[in-house]
């Protein structure tokens, strides 16, 4: 199945990241829904940058590293001195979010093993390969998500305008089942009101947008009986971190029953638990602006965690395309 | 003990309604505290427009109310259908807030009995009056909600830039205690952003401005020991209506063990609960922007629900000039 058809423009592999001669064009999702724009990256600080300042944020920070290489590649050959720099860099560029280390751990030994004659091109095939998988793999997570949608669901979400969310919403309609979505807006960065509750206008499915406060509103009146968002980070003992937020939602739904699931590319093995997690703050002038314009005067004080942690006692599942882990 | 001089601009007599001549001046706190700015006020209608239309808040509601039955008076004289067809206009724009009903319900038989010869002045005289009132109200308020304010506590609250909390915050800082303030900034008006947080800093006290959605992250994290907020309606059986985000933060507090006190200037006793209670809803392009700035696209639905229910389990006890109602 081509998933390109089932998503929002916002999630189309040409918007995301395209390589063209040297130059790798980033969409900027940061700036939709208002404004369609790629921001032009020439090397691999610059797309740190870019994965940096949340230009490209979810699954995107994977593609737009995967070219990084492909346009380091074109411009270097095979200088793995410099490969190796190009590796630090976007992997290091996102504390929690550990996916991209992940993945260039993954194909390292491939790209490694590359001859200088044909370097630029064959980690170019290794990408397109890796694309192709990320698709294969977004459609099997789809899936296994899709069968939570029960016909007449009211499904909350926080955030989380990726690939997984929306097959799993399309998935469940192809199959005839109907739905209603609620999108928090998600500040600061506002990324349900920017993205999610577009792309579900965009593929004609019955939503709401809503504030963040007003997730018990909802809840508490009956109208949701799903919780569904994406993570960042999650372990096999489900615990599970994602962006803030999701804590204060996922304990309003464990009061009314609401089951709530975190979709995951991959567990990280790394911890056993999170209970020490040191979560990463951001600047806290995020916090006093939204969308560019100051929301409160010079002298308050402001405080920006990026991250919640949710134990494992809030969560139903972790939704993963080899099943759901309870 | 001259309250003003304790309390941040924004709850200024002078800013929130001062009448010159046959004009009444609206402090317009919908602008701050980007704007100190006034909308002049001819009739009850303009009045209640106001009201209506979010440019005056919480005690400014009153204070309006009751400078504009002066206002009526120096325009009519002592017409009393007009003054009937004035306290209609009133006591009719907010439906879940019925403050401005039940004061002039109190005040309307000596409104009444007022001679011809001096009607404006009569009525004048018991506006002055009942702001002194509430004046010894909020203070009355304050000395029974600083006493939840221990040395050391973490105070969590949900828009709440009224009299009553910034009091109860100045007699906890006279008594020596030492506390910080996390305040919400309420969206969609942003009331925490724009005039809590403000407040606090123009008072000099430790705070810090969150988003809606951060609530989990500093409860969770052990930085909040009480929560506080405001009720536009509370019923002796500890039933609390206030501001849409309240039942969310209180949920979230009921599960961290913070006690959660609404205040409130007066039980409303038509309700002997509210499980069947009609929450008001507001435009839904309220929800789609922020400070006058889209924040999504014209095909996106939304909700906006002004307010929240929270029933009693999540109610420590109403702070009232009386004492706690538990």
């Amino acid at each position: 199945m081509n998933i390109q058809s089932l998503l929002p423009r916002s999630l189309s592999h040409e918007f995301i990241a395209r390589l063209d001669g040297d130059v790798l064009l980033i969409g900027m999702r940061s700036l939709l829904p208002f404004e369609v724009r790629s921001l032009a990256s020439r090397s691999a600080e610059e797309s740190a940058h870019a994965i940096g300042s949340m230009v490209t944020q979810g699954g995107g920070q994977l593609e737009v590293a995967l070219w990084t290489l492909v346009m380091e590649a074109r411009i270097h050959g095979r200088d793995m001195e410099r490969m190796e720099e190009v590796r630090r860099l976007l992997s290091n560029v996102r504390r929690t979010n550990t996916t991209v280390a992940r993945e260039l751990d993954g194909i390292w030994a491939e790209v490694e093993a590359l001859p200088a004659s044909s370097f630029a091109r064959g980690i170019e095939d290794i990408v397109i390969s890796r694309l192709e998988d990320y698709d294969a793999n977004y459609l099997a997570m789809a899936e296994v998500g899709s069968t939570l949608i029960e016909d007449g669901a009211g499904i909350l979400t926080t955030c989380f305008p990726e690939h997984s969310f929306f097959l799993s919403l399309a998935l469940a309609g192809m199959d005839g089942r109907s739905f209603k979505v609620y999108s928090q807006e998600t500040r600061p960065y506002l990324q349900g009101a920017h993205l999610t509750a577009p792309g579900l206008a965009e593929m004609g499915y019955d939503h709401a947008l809503i504030t963040d406060g007003m997730v018990a509103h909802v809840v508490s009146s009956g109208q949701v009986s799903l919780y569904m968002t994406a993570s960042d980070l999650a372990t096999r003992s489900n615990w599970v971190v994602n962006k803030v937020g999701t804590l204060t939602s996922a304990i309003v739904c464990a009061r009314y029953g609401v089951p709530y699931y975190a979709f995951s590319t991959g567990f990280d093995d790394r911890y056993q638990d999170l209970e020490d997690f040191k979560v990463e703050f951001r600047a806290s002038d995020g916090v006093k602006m939204c969308q560019g314009m100051d929301t409160s005067t010079g002298d308050v004080q402001a405080l920006y965690p990026a991250f919640d942690i949710i134990p494992p006692d809030l969560v139903a599942g972790v939704v993963t395309r080899g099943g759901i882990a309870r």
